[in-house]
């Protein structure tokens, strides 16, 4: 279906700008994401935008063409609309020229197969929506199955944590669960967990990684709790030359990860 | 000094206020940072706030005792507040019990000797406060000298930047410089300029590095100009095994930095 909306008051309008919101993600169990390249990402990771919004001013673009038409071939809407508006749903000055609106998935443990990937990165009580997305970009990049996020994180449908996943929000596969469902279903097959720390550790580099490699940091400012270290099959720490003690949790997961990467 | 304000309207609660806006750090050239730990970092590294905030509702410390000396003796004032006006000040709903205002630093390409440190880091029109944080206290973990911006960036003394550094802000060397300052200031010495790139480059891992290296990334959605890197000694590339083309530019600058530690 296609419509056009041309007054700021439409209530389709306030309910796409509701979706900046996480309460209202999660009533809608739908998310917001921007950008022709990034919703190109999700058509070809087989995920369609179930309304899609265009600007009036957007220029023509085979890339565009194909979205539409992967839209309206799943029954989505096609939704016109002003610049001015898209940069009210989006909540940017300089909006892109589109935005789509994806169903949330599924983020269960059952949904990932270990064996899928050598590394999958892990997160604990990660606050910060922009590093949970660099983390998934991180996580493209080195070949990892995905990202799953233990205990209270951030929300990975968040406006910022889609944006600072450059796309990979939608081809990393993503997982929520408590510590323990984690650790339980962790240990209910192979894999090695790998904890980024500071404590009986050994250096990072040369360390005895093994696949599937679940490589895991802490909070951004608590770091992991010990218990869970303890439970980790290795402790590697990165060489720290300064006054600091601990390096910015996305950037930890990703020394970490390539070096994982490099020596499997 | 010491004296107490206790009302929002107090025209020094007004000024510090504006230095959350680039616009009024730079006419006063003085920036704010907060908490026990950064402002100790900072006496530690020598440099001391012109002026030193505290809550009414904080706890006694040593460090804060020492601090507060620190200050006085520096001919330096001392306001007591409320949390809500330091709330006001710092922008955050939950401040820290303490803030201070520094003189901004020379950030001029002479105030650093480059064989101080085998590695230094160099931005290009890094446009993100928080990456540039993230960026000094990646430099303070792996011993580099400084940060070098290059071009138009974000500012150094943004509230954001100052957070995110961690306290690196005040450890790591700061320079501002054009392109071709550098460049010129560079050649003027020795020094290894090495890009992370997708042109020409060759992998990361083992390639030739030599001490003093300086790590050079780009914009975050431009990346490198091709003339620049074509200035370069050395272009190195990280593996990207899937969808994207690039990683974060603070996680490039952490990745390749790590490397370039490991085999000086």
């Amino acid at each position: 279906m296609r419509r056009e909306i041309t007054g700021f008051s439409n209530p389709t309008v306030k309910y796409l700008r509701s979706l900046r919101e996480k309460k209202h993600r999660k009533q809608a169990r739908q998310f917001l994401a921007e950008g022709l390249r990034l919703l190109t990402d999700a058509r070809e990771s087989g995920r369609v935008p179930e309304t899609l919004v265009l600007s009036t001013a957007r220029d023509a673009h085979p890339l565009l063409t194909a979205l539409e038409e992967a839209v309206l071939a799943a029954r989505g809407e096609v939704i016109e609309t002003t610049p001015d508006i898209l940069a009210k749903i989006t909540g940017k000055d300089n909006p892109q020229a589109i935005a789509g609106v994806f169903a949330e998935f599924d983020t269960s443990l059952e949904t990932i197969e270990r064996d899928a990937a050598p590394i999958w990165l892990v997160a604990q009580a990660l606050r910060d929506p922009g590093n949970l997305g660099t983390m998934l970009r991180t996580g493209d990049a080195i070949g990892a199955g995905g990202l799953i996020l233990v205990d209270d994180c951030a929300d990975p449908f968040s406006v910022e944590a889609v944006r600072a996943s450059m796309g990979a929000i939608f081809t990393q596969r993503l997982v929520q669960a408590r510590w323990d469902e984690f650790v339980s279903w962790l240990r209910g097959g192979s894999g090695q967990l790998v904890a980024a720390s500071l404590r009986n550790a050994v250096p990072y580099r040369g360390a005895p990684y093994a696949a599937p490699c679940f490589v895991l940091v802490g909070n951004e400012s608590q770091g992991l709790p010990e218990a869970y270290e303890a439970a980790c099959d290795l402790r590697v720490t990165m060489p720290m030359k300064g006054r600091a003690d601990s390096l910015n949790a996305a950037v930890a997961a990703a020394v970490l990860g390539y070096e994982v990467l490099a020596s499997l």
